[in-house]
């Protein structure tokens, strides 16, 4: 219904894939809603336009709030925590998805809640449903009335349909019904479950604090609470936490996972570790293999901040440039700015970074950047580097061509709004304006995160969909809308 | 009279000196206050608690808007903007001073107006006027109705007082009964002003943008609307800037110059050009010089985020050891966090900062800083680390020790609360809990700045006096109010 | 789950029973929801704690905005009104039910929304659902899952789960499954549909506006938009209104009609006709009933404003005494007020009304209200005007005694909270502290409202529970919590 | 500087002069801010754009807060009440100026503040200074800053200059100096000062709180903190209350008074005292002479609510016409309400006002209100009476003319927009369209006010200039910007 508008900001100045969800969980500590809304808040890079959270207490039941903004404009103040009572809790951040042509309400900001027969329960996930449409058309046919645009409440209805006696087992029911890549986080009143789909495609980890335990998208936010790294939930995995621990259950048929190799590029907080190893720490070899695959003759390595940064660093090292930051961010940048006339309509990027000129002036700069989407910023950051007096101007960027949507959970342009899917390298180097532009081979990511024979095309070892159009769950509500797969070559 | 609340995390969290003000106008644009807006947002580090911007326009008059918060947060908002017409306009950035007691009330944020009887002017200022506590005291006795706690007001009511018949004559009248560190900017209905003090403590540079001109604290903020960097205000300069063009006068008795050292350090942006150098490069050299004096054996040097940054990189390069980002900032943090338990209480900086714990397990670690003030920070930033498992923690720090306040617009702790003030060197290193710590030595500072010889002892070529007690302008309202000068040596 | 907190001014200085809410609907206008806010605005004083509207555009589908305060403060603006296109709306506004605990959150407030395979319906009403527990209990078993603690919600779920092809017979079947008193308005894209109960216990009206239609709880909000009243809605009539005009169902058994007396002697407005008849005009009669039944020897006839105006005007023509607007309204006052000490708590109605002290001084003063709740209010007002030097106090009231709680619609204090369900006329007399108090009886009520023969007490014509105990429609789900009705004389 | 909106429902729905402020003060009680808060919650009637409260406070000295809006809605909230601590305080509630041309900033809003060498004072003023254009420009000239455009500030910056060693003697020095109407509260950190110019044309009386003193514009507000009427102030004196008790001084030449007597007809509240006799008293005593003056045969006679009933109770009573509430207002009317068509901007008055059909179809009606001012409502309103089916409608209005407007601290149209200044009684009733139209005469209203026999032309008892065009105090601003007085007759 009523629209949230679009912050024209976001639409001029930055150009990256956006992750839709972060979630977080605790159970067995009387400081449940502060640390969600601690953990969400380390969490916030996942998704900016909104956040909830649910608890449950022994005498006051269930309490919900649920708002838009960041957590630490709601979720921070004394009326507000105050309303949220209790000893388990789960909390949400979102991004808003493509699907929802950016029109959120605050009915469809997780967690959803359903009252069922035996007791409440609430849920929230980070991921997509890729069969949402089919669902909700049975199950509005048989009676459901939905409430949301969510793809995250046809899970609650089909709880409520099912015929089993307990809520655990009622989830594993609907999400045996469901398709596509989804990490939940759920609630009952005395039970804390966490569940990956088949594949794992989105992170969930388990850690322990005090004597409770903690779920979460990232490590990161097991951190900011003080929080112990137990492992990661299995692809497939569905734990129960109770006062009688934790109890792990395998409801799908088993499979391989394949994790998103995104969330190394991008999603994911440097500081987070996944797989036993510090997200930087993978950003910056990718960035030494860049600098291997792809070596340049020039005077200074500088990062696209902030996320460029840590391949910069590996970029330099390898290549035994100077590093720089020769790019400012303006740290009080906001959501939104006034464009009143075409003069500085024109400077978008201008008010969120800026060139260190007396840096810059007649060398020779190596840009590192993680990856290219639409590639408008792309060609504003080299125009303001070339006015500054830069003599050449070199691209690196730390991830392949960025020429396919996911539909997994991630806000991705459609398929001809992305440059590398209409562009060759070398239209894409003319079209930016810059001297060389380099992406890092698909085999190169691959060794960078781990895998040393680089990726296993039979069987790879991560979704990579985005760069390869290899979609490892059929996108069948979107072939539905008239979306074509890429064909078998 | 009403109090504004400080934010529980300010204090908590951060242990930096911080600038009072920025300021910024601009003549000769239909753009006026557009340009203001985005000026004091590229100046923004210079002060977060609140902003203003007057403007002056043919047919409406003189216009004011003055708030709370960020620029971004009012001055982007049409309806605050439509307010603003004119094609002469100035503007401020305010952080709360010392003597303000936090209590900052929207009468006394700047700009500030006054009618005199040829017609109105506004002016701002970054800075302090040692003498305003006198000052008041004698207007007031003269039957002057103050209306705000800020000294910038003495200026208005010196003006309003003076027999001179035009503005800039009325403004050399007051500003030569004033003593301290002022950068000013002011304006008529057809002239913007600006004035350095005598000894230049504080910055100001003139600009072009397009026919017209720009005043500004730094050159950052030139940038930002695509202005071209004319020169610095010479120290004692006043330009008078109009149709005619730009007009200088140098109303006081001339002096060598002394401009503020700290402004290297930390409270200028990198990006700025302060001497024909990028303040990214001085920055960078006193890393290396930092190097130079005290090396350590190490395995990793790792910046506090953000300002140590540059520091690191140029100690990283000089001392051979690898950089890396171990220490991650939350860019989502906001002034606020709730603190209901003891338990998060002592979280304080892990709400914005988290160490990257994988990178740090067993390794030697040094910590670059800026500065160090109070000590807090860099307490809980050294547990935090070695919380994460390092095995040593090295603070190098890139100043001199912080030892005395500074009364020339700058938010200093009184002295017995700078730990420098109080503790020797290695008291400081037992007090902090590291393996070591030093200080770059102020000849080693002023090398850095570009003074090849160091400090000249006779005549010091920067105000210093935060580290070494000696002040260019005697602080007499303070000196009234019981501080006591260094004592001779 | 979160509570809106009570307003303490609303507890010390309000005596009244309190309907719980308005419908308003229009169809055929281009002006649709302009018109709902009108008309809701007219009835306000059905509920005064939170409105919404919904209403359904050719090309932009449904649109809903539902938000707490009045409708002059959301309705009103552009920003709102923008989000409400179409040319068929309906709109409640609501007052808190005694059974949500005044713990209403914004999902609560109507109109329901429900999408069915067949399209969407909007669904609001007047009056209260008596089984609606067990109607939630039941569906909840079978897989519904509730938004909202709202009864409404129930009608929806049943409408979801029949097995009808349109939407007005889904509507019809879920509405033979619901006990209670109701007044509906209801909307599919192209239809709007009124219902009223069986018993017509509660008022709905037809209107026609221009070439469209409209219904509302009562005529004063036909008045507001210029719409003429046609009649009506007769007791368990169904009308669904389209593009071809009015068409009447009759979906219930017959039966003769019960209409709440209580509209008569409070809840409408004074200029709404009711059975032909202005309820000022029946107030007026009400007043000079009383005057015949307990007249008393006195100098001032005074109305409790503003309730009891009409009354007093008819019992001073009536006695012959000469009548004052003697107690003052502020008519600035809001729903709270700041009461920091006893001294000021005590105050309470004073911040209200304020007896006019030089017309009361001296003088034997009738006071003339409608009703007498908990008789809190009474007792303050007859102190006020002691204060004010009254010689004598005698208060007239214009309906029987309250001592039944109403369960169809109306917040109601349990029964030990209403003065005469506890206490004797005499009782009453010395616990409000006053020279004499006489209520209307019960067949004087029926006389003045047109019953020339009084109550006819077999088949009595209207229902009059809240002052005979004799319920016409069972209230089950308050007899499952403990409610007993009276025992059979 | 930056304008407030007007609201576009008051330029519509209402035609009435508007007292521009009420003050009110207290002193010797612990609840000064709460008490000053009632006082003026009970004075909003005279001003509701905006007000303010002063206090001091031994240790936290003195204290202020602004606001636009009403009273209930910030000086109600503790954290509002919390900065306002101390025993002495006084407050003013505002009604924008004619002058200011709807454009009031928070800073003009008072109590202004004033810091003096022997300490601070605050004051508020009802009414207008006459030569205030004079006063600030001669101020100015001599060096004082003026932050407002309120001709308040010219009596601070006067007090400012003089030469006297105390608040009290500084304001007499002030005040004589000053022309126009002015009743003023002031305070000191220990003295609470009243005055009124020297014909008292603005009311203000004393009151005695339990140990303490108040003063207020009206006794309604004496009232509603249950404080004792002592009397009126008198024309020309000033009392300066303190520890030690109420000292009063007559700083002016003394002359006779000459009260506003619009106050009675219209300004007061009709539960306040004024000369003995309640103000209802009063307004019920118009009505009589107006019956007398003008009667009309009919059916019934009808208030214009509310300011007409008391004077339609009287001639009701005193006809032997039935009186009856025809006119229902809308009690949660608020000041805007969106008017997007031209069908629903037409509908302006029916926004707030509803005529009761059934009670006036067919009859002959007798409309009473207090005064005609542009006569821009009294059309609307007789239109709904004719709509509504009635066969004549007559206008009785309990005023005579207003033809003149008042430069004494009432918002007046300017001459040319009164109907009365254009038009003679027969072209007002062929405009207004009704069947008759009268006004009370001159001689009349002065009868109905007490005085038996009418009006003094050589020395009147009051202030009639709006009905007389005699105005006792030279307007001589306003005469400076073209204003004619009337010609001598």
């Amino acid at each position: 219904m009523a629209a949230l508008p679009r912050h024209p900001f976001e639409a001029v100045g930055d150009d990256k894939l956006r992750e839709e969800c972060g979630v977080f969980g605790v159970i067995g500590t009387s400081e449940a809603a502060n640390f969600v809304a601690l953990g969400l808040h380390a969490l916030q890079h996942r998704g900016q336009e909104a956040g909830g959270i649910v608890t449950h207490h022994a005498e006051q039941g269930f309490n919900s709030v649920r708002r838009f903004g960041y957590i630490r404009d709601s979720f921070t103040k004394q009326s507000v925590m105050d309303q949220l009572p209790g000893d388990v809790a789960i909390g949400h951040v979102r991004y808003s998805t493509a699907g929802s042509k950016g029109n959120t309400q605050i009915r469809d900001v997780q967690p959803f809640f359903g009252e069922f027969s035996m007791g409440g329960a609430a849920i929230a996930h980070n991921g997509n449903i890729t069969n949402a449409d089919a669902l909700r058309r049975e199950l509005i046919e048989r009676g459901s009335i939905f409430q949301s645009s969510s793809d995250s409440e046809c899970i609650v209805h089909l709880m409520a349909r099912s015929l089993q006696r307990d809520i655990p087992e009622r989830m594993k029911d609907a999400l045996r019904r469901v398709e596509g890549a989804f990490s939940v986080v759920a609630m009952t009143r005395t039970k804390l479950i966490g569940v990956r789909d088949p594949l794992g495609v989105r992170p969930l980890v388990l850690g322990k604090v005090g004597d409770g335990y903690a779920l979460s998208s990232e490590t990161c936010a097991l951190d900011i609470i003080g929080a112990e790294l137990i492992r990661e939930i299995e692809p497939g995995e569905m734990v129960v936490i109770s006062d009688e621990g934790v109890t792990s259950y395998f409801p799908f048929d088993r499979a391989k996972g394949r994790f998103c190799i995104f969330e190394h590029v991008y999603f994911s907080r440097p500081d987070s570790i996944i797989g036993g190893r510090s997200v930087y720490e993978t950003r910056r070899a990718i960035g030494v293999e860049l600098a291997r695959e792809a070596p340049v003759d020039a005077d200074l390595v500088i990062p696209i901040p902030d996320s460029g940064t840590p391949a910069a660093v590996g970029f330099a090292a390898e290549s035994g440039l100077p590093f720089a930051l020769g790019i400012t961010r303006n740290q009080y940048m906001g959501r939104t700015f006034i464009e009143p006339t075409e003069q500085i309509r024109n400077m978008g990027v201008r008010l969120k970074l800026n060139v260190n000129r007396a840096l810059v002036e007649g060398r020779r700069v190596i840009l590192v950047d993680d990856s290219v989407v639409r590639g408008t910023t792309s060609r504003k950051i080299k125009e303001m580097v070339l006015d500054a007096g830069a003599a050449e101007v070199h691209f690196r960027i730390a991830s392949p061509p960025t020429s396919w949507p996911c539909f997994y959970g991630v806000d991705t342009p459609e398929r001809s709004k992305l440059l590398a899917a209409t562009m060759s390298e070398e239209e894409m180097r003319l079209y930016l304006g810059v001297d060389s532009l380099r992406f890092i081979s698909l085999d190169g990511l691959y060794r960078a995160v781990g895998e040393e024979n680089g990726r296993n095309a039979e069987r790879p070892q991560y979704c990579d969909a985005c760069f390869s159009g290899d979609y490892p769950v059929r996108p069948s509500d979107m072939m539905a809308r008239g979306f074509e797969l890429k064909a078998a070559e």
